[in-house]
């Protein structure tokens, strides 16, 4: 397998703990997404959306990090990252898409591009949007974390897709210097996960791509 | 089940239809998301996250709509909204999520009344914020349609979970007029859908809150 990946892509960061919770071997590719290597046709040609992650599974071009993970655990199925029933593969589902579908969207690269570039929004105000809305999806995420189904980790005492999303969604938070007061279960989860070396070992500082 | 939900919110359209796909019957509880009824506290000590759509199953409280589809589909299997193959699950998830995580989020109302109430942007500009993120999200989607897995519909002759998330968007990208030129597959697999009964008995107008 190939993965196509940026250190610092949040997305990317999700693929590369659960192959690495998987204990699966990969061929990393750095895309350097600053340098809009995403959009050269070299890379277009293989993936219809023009982001990362990709992971090239032997000719086929998977995209979509959950997609991608959910595919993994379908043909790894071990150590499972999704819950053997359905409600708790739903309750799963839904915090990674907290996480997936509410927070980084909103704050991903080209979204902070267009606020500066097309809206000409300063620095300050991009700043105080990218806490905003980190802030709110993580208030959610908490209040989540309060079912009786939360263990160690986001559901029960091993870690899942849910543990994929969150610690990247923590490492970029920290980056913009989110306040994190208040989110004690969310913060545990995290200590729990980063006590693990797949995720200490998927971190964007442990990327052959990585700069300081 | 009690659907609570909004008529205009494209993640509870896509709710919708995946429950008369299945056939099953549900009580509609309506969120007036304009005038915030999600933030309500009778709403939010049922729901963590505050948003819609919510599936009360049995007293359990599903969110996030893609995990409610597959809820659905793994206790309801009949007619499949997920292919039998892991190839193709995988191909499904990422042509759902090319809309749920890189179109509708930077859309969706919250986001449009930030950037009109907290940066000033004023209602020419965000009509084109909304054009620019769902062209590019649509161009991206129009491209991995492309691959010879699409039928009829976005994954063969039967509508997936990619349907259910892509409709929605259409209807939303034509409310702001969204040039929907060149996308051709794309909006074959749109008349396809909206050629079925499930999917007109879900659309907006069609619900109990709908409002002209």
């Amino acid at each position: 397998m190939k993965l196509f990946n940026y250190f610092r892509s949040s997305a990317s960061f999700r693929v590369r703990i659960a192959l690495q919770l998987k204990g699966l071997p990969y061929e990393y590719v750095p895309v350097h997404l600053v340098k809009g290597e995403q959009c050269a046709p070299a890379y277009t040609s293989l993936v219809g959306d023009a982001l990362v992650p990709m992971l090239d599974v032997d000719g086929a071009h998977l995209t979509q990090s959950m997609a991608i993970i959910e595919y993994l655990d379908e043909t790894h199925p071990q150590p499972a990252l999704m819950p053997a029933d359905a409600l708790g593969r739903a309750r799963v589902r839904a915090l990674a898409q907290t996480v997936a579908c509410e927070i980084h969207p909103i704050n991903n690269l080209r979204v902070l591009k267009y606020l500066s570039r097309d809206l000409g929004v300063d620095e300050d105000a991009k700043n105080t949007w990218y806490r905003h809305w980190v802030r709110l999806g993580l208030e959610a995420f908490e209040r989540q974390l309060q079912q009786p189904a939360t263990g160690r980790f986001c559901h029960g005492d091993t870690p899942t897709l849910a543990d994929c999303c969150l610690v990247p969604q923590i490492f970029n938070g920290q980056r913009f210097k989110v306040n994190f007061e208040g989110l004690d279960r969310t913060m545990a989860v995290f200590e729990a996960c980063m006590a693990l070396e797949a995720f200490q070992r998927a971190q964007p500082s442990q990327c052959p791509d990585a700069e300081a």
